[in-house]
């Protein structure tokens, strides 16, 4: 048995570096078998059920179909107004989620409350929960992918330099910096005016040996970094009347700047959606690593379900 | 040919007491093949449309991973709002549901207007209609899974006594007991404030030579019942200004109440979603039956739709 | 290879009169498999994502449940709503198409800005797009199932006089000109008040050396019609604001007014969904043929794509 099969993707502190390459490999795997156009479809019959409570696209439909390449169908809600689990008649979270696990195999939820979907996996026996997104908590799946993508471009996460960007309080920072601990590589952080990191995330990462520094400037670190990873300022987590709420284009990159780094394998990645803080001319250019991390949100999420819902030797053979 | 294949469901008045034992048989038929995590998929290439006027959780995507579970597909849509079948560009309902019948094998409705599945269902020749809840008229799949219940806890619904509390006005309630009138069993029935039976409901009741009873207080009734069904406070069918809006926890029971009735076999039905009507601390006693009535809502629709759309002979296996 | 395989549909001008053919002949065949109940599932394991930008229901439901029944499946939103592609979050039109390229085989698009889905096929090299109505362009898998339903009801549009009726600014009438060009007929139009014809689609019929004509008075073309298609008063594609909006019944047919005119074979055609422009007492008289336009609307679909995304022969087999 692996780290992943029956098991809820809850936080990506659940997985250690042998998990995580296990899950690499199944995701190189699919990726062969989608190249060959030969997918096998080993969760025929098996229900995936998304429910999400704050909007979403590209995680959405990336599980979805991810599901439906595997062999597997879909049902859920794609807006909790549709449902009685929201307005006047609202029922109680672990109703709904006990109501879902009957009808799914794996519940993909995105939820505004942190901690939501780990509180309700606990009493849940007959599906697994899958977090895409809880409050100001994590976005494991988020994180998978992007670890991946590093591994994919450079060969191997340890030994690369990746400056964290932006907004540094968001979930898919918390979730890849609980992954990049695994990894032997250095942090540099450079924060939005305001967006800072909780200190106890930070301790988390100085806790695991690694190296974490906070700088002001982004362009002074270019030349030293393997991949710049942007979070998006759109902060969609994050309550309406937050204060500060991200000023778009804050920390611009540019096509510029990147080009004077000198240095042609820097990466630039960024999950998506994008406003002014990732110009649109960066994307014919050879640091663009976010076209492929987002062609990887299907495949590593392929890997997952497989290893979650299959054969429980479906992981070895890819191992 | 059983009452079910090729047959709209509208009313619980099209069953009598064979037609639900053959449905409850197909049940015990999908519930041995659950368990067994191997279904006959004999619904691969059928199609079922969701065409929800009014907002649903649970029985639309019971109805939906029924029929995936089946082997079929899903489409349709879970909010009008999305369709020019609401607001300033509304056609009407014949030309709607005429659409549907070209695109579905089996179309799932829930409706406002009491009697409207039933009325476009008579012009309807290429496909089925079940009525997923009418106005304050039926919601004939939930009476099916109710009864199925009480059939699977006791063996029988004969010789049962049945106290319906809470509003008994609701559309589960009328189906409910139109499907008690075909056994021979005991109905008493304790309503909120205000929240009374039709008395023409209750003339059929006793037109059917079943004992239909009044009460004013639940607690002394609870040593001789077998079930209490409880319906919903959140009486979503009614209009927003319906008077009186049902008083939440009106009638509560509680694990008290149903512990000092001594009877071990006592059983809280309730279709959910609850509120104060129904406590959490119900939910780990022996009373506890409406987590198995939910589990039940996927089963017996499996059986239905097989029974309604399978091959000709899909019910005689059962029975 | 054929006109379809492989390409985007975006407008009725890429298709000669041998493409269309093509695609009416394999219609029929899917057809004859539909009546036989023995449909080939030539797109198991395809995927197709509607992206519906503006409301619908048939055009829509149409395509999901055309691919359903070739054995492929459906994800995507129904409502741009519960996506980041709108509102304060709104991302790029190319970043929302790009994603979805990644996530489908083939994307049904509907979009209130004009020539969109054409902007942005131009840079999409692994997925297709289907126009399901933008702005004020085109409809062209509604102007197919048009063309269909004549060949199928008079054997071949050659020859037939065919009036188009009420609103010539919409998007439908734009798409079918543009195949009704292809073919040796007689267009007459009338259009209601102040709701004519775009000069320039007008020079492209008459280039196209097309007979069209321009009318006042329906009822006294109606003898010598073989067809009158009717647009919608509903102009959904309008805005909200566009003057004249089209008032409801203005250029009304009636049972009475086709009988007068003594001619069986006269056709009544209109895409739905019908306000006071087409009332409902001409369904059950021999002119209607919306009904069976609306059935076209699978069978014409299955057809297009199945020559999109099927075997590279699939075509052949039909020609």
């Amino acid at each position: 048995m692996n780290a992943f099969a029956g098991q809820h993707v809850l936080s990506l502190n659940q997985y250690g570096r042998a998990d995580l390459e296990l899950l690499f490999d199944t995701a190189d795997e699919v990726g062969r078998e989608l190249a060959k156009g030969d997918v096998r479809r080993d969760l025929d019959g098996k229900i995936l059920m998304s429910a999400f409570f704050d909007k979403s696209t590209r995680t959405r439909l990336a599980h979805e179909t991810a599901m439906l390449r595997l062999g597997g169908t879909v049902s859920g809600f794609a807006d909790a107004e549709v449902t009685r689990a929201s307005g006047s008649t609202q029922e109680s979270s672990d109703d709904v989620f006990r109501m879902l696990a009957l009808y799914g195999d794996v519940i993909v939820t995105r939820h505004p409350v942190t901690g939501e979907p780990a509180r309700v996996s606990e009493s849940m026996d007959n599906a697994l929960v899958i977090n895409a997104g809880d409050g100001t908590g994590e976005h494991p799946t988020q994180a998978l992918v992007d670890l991946y993508t590093m591994r994919q471009r450079f060969g191997s996460i340890d030994g690369l330099t990746i400056a964290l960007v932006n907004d540094l309080r968001m979930r898919c920072t918390r979730s890849l910096l609980r992954g990049l601990r695994r990894y032997d590589c250095t942090v540099r952080c450079v924060a939005a005016r305001g967006m800072h990191m909780d200190p106890v995330l930070r301790a988390e990462v100085e806790g695991a040996g690694r190296t974490i520094t906070f700088h002001d400037d982004l362009v002074g670190l270019l030349p030293e970094l393997d991949v710049v990873y942007s979070s998006p300022t759109v902060a969609a987590e994050l309550p309406e009347d937050a204060v500060p709420r991200p000023a778009a284009g804050e920390l611009p990159l540019s096509r510029e700047l990147l080009e004077a780094a000198g240095k042609d394998s820097l990466t630039v990645m960024h999950p998506l959606p994008r406003k002014e803080e990732l110009p649109v001319d960066v994307d014919d250019t050879p640091y663009n690593g976010y076209f492929q991390q987002a062609a990887n949100g299907i495949t590593v999420r392929m890997a997952l379900l497989r290893l979650m819902l299959g054969e429980p030797d479906a992981g070895r053979s890819a191992a």
